[in-house]
């Protein structure tokens, strides 16, 4: 089995040499009671890079890969009557990340210690940037037997019909709680999750615009997806004053993905009773100097609430949530954008990609 | 009649330079459709200082007091089926506020051109610093006659009984829906708000610490108020420590009326799931340079809500939180702690005060 590795704890921008390929035999045995995967595709998310900092308040929720060690920081078990949320994405992910990096992922089973799973199984959860990843049904809470009879390409169970689906949906319709004909303003709008957002804004009659770093993004935006209107951040010096351009009566809902002088500008845009859904701040993410300093009596006097939230919480409703984005893109009302790159090797450079605006739509590595 | 007036916008900390004290001829006529009032009590409070700025959020939602004009922005007017929600104060004010600072008091009908008020009837809503106001009742959202016979003094009308009680309640129960045996943090716990929404959190079965300037107020949170714990943030070099040895297991609720520094340490303890019930923020109020920089990881990582508020939106709902605040005071549940000063000419200094922290509970001025 050849994994990911990260070399060291990564602050500031990520660059190549922060990851190794290694090599280890495959963990798998008829006495474990786990399911052994070929992984055919791999998710590459922003967020994974919280996780391989020294410290981030993200280690409060999901596990941290530290070379050598793991440290699991169960902050909260849900209690009966919560809804099932996962708190630490190791407890899901069932393999023992030491130097590893949990992915959602698809692959196929090609050795089963369990009844559930045969070999054959087309499966889609939690595995890891590696060629075969091991899980154990009874500890995963995210991991589905994909129908290979769907029509839909295996790579959609990762995005459209995976974690970003269920982000851009839970996101959307139960954090921002969208009435027909308000005004939304969506960050990173080409991106995996935001590029969704935009689609599932305009489906719910909602007046959409979004905004990304290269003209092309923007031209899709408008031309492929339906955005209302799109802008290139890049080319507004005053984000405050390119927000008002683009939305004279104000935004009731900003979907953020940026963070830092974004939020900022969003929030001096905003109109009284908005929500903010904070899905991502990539921005922060490799510079603690970009951190948004928001006006709180915008906050106050527009009452105006952010919620922060991410996609396990709506674990159980996946599967509602899927079967819906699987009807939209089947009736053509949806759109899927992917990006993919080809081999175990190329998943540094796609996730380094990532933080320079170079992904359009969902990024994919293709292993198998 | 004599009122109090801004010499100019106010910027930074005020000062009493910033204000004088002008004479006019009392407004009132008998075919003017109004009431008169002399007043008894006029509320002093932080949020006034907002809106003696140049620019400010605040002028989305309230009136702005402008030395020779009235600006009048209307940012939303609440639609059907929302509560019946203020968004500008001048509407309920009632009164033309040309250089005249609206303001919850009290005081006694002395002349009325209605059938609804009578001479005598004694009235407690939103009148203004000045010895006598006049309200047309049919614009005036809060306007309450004061049933002198309850047994408590007229002076609780403007703080516990008025807005800073609904302001406590809703903000506690509405915003952060409490839960028995989570931990609560007040900020600014000695003020007018914060001393009673930990009075609310302990008959909520919470556990709560408040912090506070001084020594005194500290010894009077924890001695006569109740509170679990509280302490004194000046002596405290580093406020994310602070907070963690009093809240070893997390904070469930922030009750924000501070901004700065202290949301970003409070964030930074807070457990998954926390809400911050964002009230004021003093600290802001007369430095930008001192916001909040909110680590937003946290705010995703642990699912936090945040949301503005203030008294207005519980208007519709304003006796029957009022009821049950009188209520336990009668039955000796609330402790209610105001800090009166008397006199027209002490309203500056009055204010002032707030700035510098040397009120302790509710800050009043008594006129007549």
């Amino acid at each position: 089995n050849r994994y990911i590795a990260v070399r060291h704890h990564v602050e500031g921008s990520p660059s190549v040499d922060d990851f190794e390929v290694k090599t280890e035999a495959v963990r798998w045995t008829p006495e474990s009671g786990e399911v052994l995967v070929r992984n055919m595709y791999v998710s590459i998310d922003p967020y994974q890079l919280n996780r391989m900092k020294r410290q981030s308040a993200s280690h409060h929720s999901v596990d941290v890969i530290v070379p050598g060690e793991v440290i699991f920081v169960v902050h909260r078990r849900p209690t009966d009557g919560e809804p099932a949320v996962i708190i630490n994405a190791a407890a899901f992910c069932g393999c023992v990340c030491v130097q590893r990096i949990a992915s959602y992922g698809a692959g196929e089973v090609v050795a089963s210690a369990c009844e559930e799973y045969k070999e054959g199984d087309v499966v889609a959860g939690m595995l890891a940037w590696e060629e075969y990843s091991v899980f154990r049904p009874a500890s995963v809470l995210l991991m589905s037997k994909v129908d290979t009879s769907s029509g839909f390409p295996l790579s959609y169970q990762l995005g459209v019909l995976g974690t970003s689906g269920m982000t851009a949906y839970g996101g959307f319709y139960e954090v921002c709680k969208p009435q027909a004909g308000e005004k939304v303003f969506v960050s990173a709008a080409s991106g995996s999750v935001g590029s969704l957002v935009g689609q599932f804004a305009k489906l719910a009659g909602c007046h959409v615009v979004g905004c990304a770093g290269t003209q092309a993004k923007v031209d899709m935006l408008k031309d492929k997806l339906g955005f209302d209107d799109a802008f290139n951040y890049k080319d507004e010096p005053d984000l405050k004053a390119a927000l008002k351009r683009r939305f004279p009566d104000g935004i009731d809902i900003y979907f953020e993905n940026v963070g830092g002088e974004m939020l900022e500008a969003a929030l001096a845009n905003m109109n009284t009773y908005g929500r903010v859904a904070v899905c991502g701040v990539i921005a922060e993410y490799t510079d603690p100097g970009r951190r948004a300093v928001p006006d709180l009596l915008e906050v106050i006097y527009k009452r105006i609430t952010l919620r922060g939230f991410f996609a396990w919480d709506f674990i159980a409703r996946f599967h509602e949530f899927t079967a819906i984005i699987g009807g939209w893109i089947e009736e053509g009302k949806v759109q899927v954008v992917e990006d993919v790159s080809d081999g175990l090797e190329s998943v540094p450079s796609a996730f380094v990609a990532l933080y320079r605006g170079e992904n359009v739509g969902k990024k994919l590595v293709k292993l198998a």
